[in-house]
């Protein structure tokens, strides 16, 4: 039988609990593969305890496995051991880099039942693809005569040919399977260099698909759209920072950050993508049950499409799409609504 | 006579029509003083008929008013003698940059009457505090091998004590006098060197403030909180390009960017400070009659506000308040809003 071979960091706070959702999910929606799932210890618990962020070997072991499956990584935000996002450095973005996780991919869709903080929302269903791998991410910044009245920080934003152009042509190559709509959301009129850069290649890409329309919007006013009228979007080609911003937004415009799922991929196959829910660790609700699991699970729908099994992953989001069709108003933990999603999945399977 | 030297920039596309309207509001609100209004024709029209786009000259004549009141600039985007923002770094931040505007203030404020793109917006009363003259808006970008494979495009922030703890100062001078909250946004987690220093600072500032509660955000999830619950806020401090997002964010959810003033201030006084509404030149409706001027009387409202005026400003305020509470459905022009507008200010001052 064909083999799955996923690697599990549950991470801290909502992290564990979530995944465990996202791992009923997909045992449930697959068919004919066995799923091999090994877990890693990791995160802000884990650092705490060990010392170890995220080894060399660690991440030789995972680049042995076909996908990884994230949680949420991050511990107290003012404990001050994890000052200065040394987890999600040194973990997070530091896979991301590592396996050169340059698409990320963020869809945004508001299911009907889904209440959206908007008045009118419309009809939200777009996708980010937010360049993982560049931008003011790399880390390349420092500070001189820091704790002075002198003291002078900088960070360089880093943007190449090469990096962009994947990214762009990502973007079109996905426009072209969707509603054929490409936005380009930068900051020309500021960061003309980068701006510059983003710009001419979004052009270069555009003139190979001339079936696809391009438009562009500064980060400021791509902000208002999404409040004022995100049905505009289809597909949204952005820099790793204003993606990191407009993905928040879009997530909470488009039915809260409890739905907001997101693949960090490399879409060469050279290295394992990363799935993980777009929200955070959220320590204040850990072990409560309070955490809604719904974007782990569509993330573990992305996983299984990007590891070729896309009717598994179809199961998963009918599935999700039923369970917020049947919602009512009591509070379901965590694991009711995990449950109630992978009997859904088995149910379809048996139907089939 | 007192008088208020103003240097009106009015601009491109809607700016002029609503910086009429700004200053009618101004001539009608004062008491006492002689407004002395001169004309500067800056923006992207005179620099395609001029070669002009702001000249060491035009900046020491501009320097002698005791404040500038600017409409919009900007001209079509598609005009590639316009492309790289060459009007906006040129004039805008140049003048921003030359008069040491570090401290660039946003207030929202969500009428009661107004309709906010926001299901349940809640009592929305905040200012934004946006740093002015550092980060990635400095203009220290560079490319190599561009337009070829090998092309490679930075952008740096550049912050410094200096700049920081002087708008952070200002924040908190400005929350004493309001709800004595001051939220930090950044992306800490990420920019490491430029996230320390406004940490850092906020820390040592907030010390001599015991009685103003402070807390930390990203940026990300700011753009949540903005849409989700953004009565939470009262004062934001932030740099200058996270300023320039969440502000047009803010206005958004605030009522609209028809709405929103700012002010582009050297609160040492040792510069013409210079108001102008957030929207930009609209070319797409200017000379419509369809502009709402409501922005730029605001602006006209901070501009006395901040040159000693204070009883104007809030003349000013009263009428704005009043005509938005009187709205019907009928649509008016922009010169009927902004006449309507001045009555009720001339009417104020009669029977006060
Ligand atoms: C945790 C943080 C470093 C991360 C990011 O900024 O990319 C997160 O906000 C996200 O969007 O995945
Ligand atoms: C026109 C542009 C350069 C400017 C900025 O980014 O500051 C504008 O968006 C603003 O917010 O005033």
């Amino acid at each position: 039988m064909e083999q799955l071979r996923l690697a599990v960091i549950a991470g801290d706070g909502i992290g564990p609990e979530v995944t465990t959702e996202a791992r009923k999910a997909i045992r449930a929606a697959v068919d004919g593969v066995e799923v091999v799932e090994t877990e890693y210890a990791l995160g802000a618990a884990h650092y705490l305890e060990s010392g170890e962020i995220l080894e060399d070997a660690t991440i030789d072991a995972l680049r042995s496995h076909d996908a990884i499956l994230l949680g949420a990584v991050g511990g107290d935000p003012s404990d001050p051991r994890l000052a200065g996002g040394i987890i999600e450095r040194g973990l997070l973005l530091k896979l991301r880099f590592a396996f050169d996780h340059h698409v990320n991919l963020r869809p945004t869709k508001l299911h009907p039942k889904v209440q959206s903080p908007l008045r009118e929302p419309g009809d939200i269903d777009f996708v980010v693809v937010r360049e993982g791998t560049e931008g003011p991410y790399v880390g390349n910044g420092g500070a001189i005569r820091v704790g002075t009245p002198h003291e002078v920080a900088n960070e360089t934003s880093v943007n190449t040919a090469f990096g962009v152009e994947r990214v762009v042509r990502f973007a079109f190559d996905l426009a072209e399977q969707r509603s054929k709509r490409v936005t380009l959301v930068h900051k020309t009129n500021v960061l003309v260099h980068a701006g510059g850069l983003w710009r001419r290649t979004v052009d270069a890409v555009a003139a190979e698909h001339p079936d696809v329309a391009v438009d562009y919007l500064h980060i400021d006013a791509a902000t208002i759209f999404l409040v004022d009228r995100p049905s505009r979007f289809d597909v949204i080609v952005t820099d790793n920072l204003f993606g990191d911003i407009i993905t928040d937004l879009a997530g909470a415009v488009g039915g809260g950050i409890g739905m907001a799922a997101s693949g960090n991929l490399d879409p060469s196959g050279a290295h394992p993508s990363m799935f993980e829910p777009v929200h955070g660790s959220a320590p204040d609700i850990a072990g409560t049950g309070a955490a809604d699991p719904t974007a782990a699970i569509l993330s573990a729908a992305l996983l299984l499409e990007h590891t070729g099994q896309a009717e598994a992953a179809e199961r998963i989001r009918a599935a999700v799409d039923a369970d917020v069709d049947a919602r009512g108003d009591a509070r379901r933990t965590t694991s009711e609504v995990g449950d109630a999603i992978a009997e859904r999945i088995r149910a379809s399977k048996e139907h089939a």
